[in-house]
């Protein structure tokens, strides 16, 4: 098969495609035939030789697919060749096909082509495990999405908003900003000219956030504890700012704060078995519900109607044009998920 | 009645005994003819002016008293003049008498003196608010305790013990360590002397601490953060060794770890009616339940056997001379609590 490698870290030019073996599917997995892949930050971390994949995964980059099932290693049930699915991985997504643990792939929504799913496996299960399962974000409670036009952001601003809860983003222009407003965002932040806490203590009458999706990181840590409210949670899911920054363990003891880290690609696979198995659950049925209007979909989101949660697209590339992804990821001018066709 | 007031802030000497107004039970209290009161290191804080009551609480310190139910307050049903209790309190258990939300109160437990109760509230509610509610510790994990030979330290290895966890302490002498040892610690650090993280390490085949209790803040935030295993939570509930340090987040992701903090004073009733109600649940049994052998109490635990949860004390000294007790708390050569008689 061919896939993108990495045969030395660097610039988006340090992706290669190349012609390399074929996976095979070990004990509970199954070989995908990749049909797209989501592009991720991490890819652009692993590219440069900062985020090496966990022991065992695959040396290439993609942390989520989407394709057909080609066949099934020993001990697989509940799935068949042909199948139509998405997978979150640990690697090994930007190729022709992928092994992946069972219990790692989804099916592909009732009324979503088989391409545009390949963006839901890591923005549903972050959020889903950040938000939820860990920040255990309720109805009537603020969440504040830092890079709220992200594919993480766009997620987490309609799930948050189908639970019943108060959203506010930051962006860095007024296009991606109005995206958030559409996609439900109340309270809007453009970080490169208004101070995320003056702004939302300002729009929430000093009660600040029950809930923070960070992804800076250091940058952000000492805002963040400044913005959260009583009992408020900050789940830090990305560094972009920097790995260690000054923890006011003062403020977070009068507010009764939590801080917490996660990454979901160095879990094993029961713990991810587990949040994709919450997110089929809880989010699958929300990307499948329609409200029941008329307008066609023409954004991949095709059916009667529109789902209570979309996925939100930015552009598709083909796969071996991955460089070309990474550039566009790293200059941040996208909204939502940038897909790569197999 | 008399209460211990703090004219000026400052040091021991500050304290002074004085005839002050009775308090009057409100809605929803009672009042409490104290026994006696627990000595608390938040109330040396408030001596020295760092440490403000909260809106609504008494002036006097104390955070915890035993006694005898005088009068009851409108709407206040399930408690009679004359019930003798132990209760946690916003402040105020330096007095003869103190008003407090029926919430707060506990049963002197079956077969404990009621003096000894007065050493309950606090440290069993901090341990189970922050150790088992907050940190989930599960039977099979290592719970890390700093200070095992204060009164919080002393219940909380006891309480992890009971639950089937594995206890790491960290203490300032052997005699201490000792102590921690009676009560079940199985791994024993000297701070002065050894390496916590290390001995952790070492002790646990690299696994680190799946839960840590911690008093000391800022000063050990990077190395408690490295002693955390995976999925590791540590929770901050003193600032003995500064509040703002440095967060190591790239090394909490790596981990999935959780930073909490909290106290219990400044929780609204609502929230300490329902962690004295946890605890009235969880560990009142503990506390009352006897092991069957025939040894004599004789530590204010009397009874036939000894419990599975012991109070221990380590001093009774008179309301009145509290300056007293607080240069003995401040020189922490005491094990569990100091304890002030009405």
């Amino acid at each position: 098969m061919h896939a993108i490698t990495i045969p030395e870290p660097g610039g988006p030019e340090a992706l290669e495609w190349a012609e390399v073996p074929d996976p095979e599917p070990g004990e509970g997995e199954v070989l995908v035939e990749v049909t797209a892949s989501g592009v991720n930050r991490a890819d652009v971390m692993q590219r440069r030789g900062f985020y090496p994949p966990p022991p065992g995964a695959s040396p290439y980059p993609g942390l989520e697919c989407s394709g057909r099932i080609a066949a099934l290693g020993p001990g697989v049930s509940g799935w068949a060749v042909g199948d139509e699915v998405c997978a979150l991985l640990a690697g090994g997504g930007y190729a022709e096909k992928v092994a992946v643990p069972a219990g790692q792939l989804l099916p592909v929504p009732r009324g979503m082509d088989l391409t545009t799913a390949a963006g839901l496996p890591e923005v549903t299960c972050t959020v889903w495990s950040n938000v939820f399962m860990v920040a255990h974000l309720r109805p009537g409670e603020t969440l504040l999405v830092h890079g709220g036009s992200s594919g993480i952001g766009t997620m987490a601003i309609q799930l948050a908003k189908a639970v019943g809860a108060r959203v506010a983003v930051t962006a860095g222009s007024k296009e991606k900003l109005d995206r958030c407003a559409e996609l439900g965002a109340d309270i809007l932040v453009n970080y490169r000219e208004q101070d995320f806490v003056e702004e939302l203590r300002a729009a929430t009458d000093g009660h600040g956030a029950d809930v923070i999706l960070d992804i800076m990181g250091a940058k952000y840590l000492e805002r963040n504890v400044e913005a959260l409210a009583v009992n408020g949670r900050l789940a830090v899911i990305g560094l972009q700012g920097g790995a260690k920054g000054e923890l006011n363990l003062g403020a977070m003891l009068t507010k009764r704060a939590a801080v917490t880290a996660t990454s979901l690609r160095a879990r094993p696979a029961s713990e991810k078995a587990a949040i994709v198995a919450a997110v089929r659950e809880h989010v699958w049925p929300l990307l499948e519900e329609r409200d029941g209007d008329a307008k066609g979909g023409t954004d991949g989101n095709a059916g009667n109607g529109e789902p209570r949660v979309r996925a939100v697209v930015d552009r598709l590339l083909p796969l071996r044009d991955a460089s070309e992804a990474h550039v566009a990821l790293e200059e941040s001018g996208h909204v939502g998920k940038i897909l790569l066709t197999a």
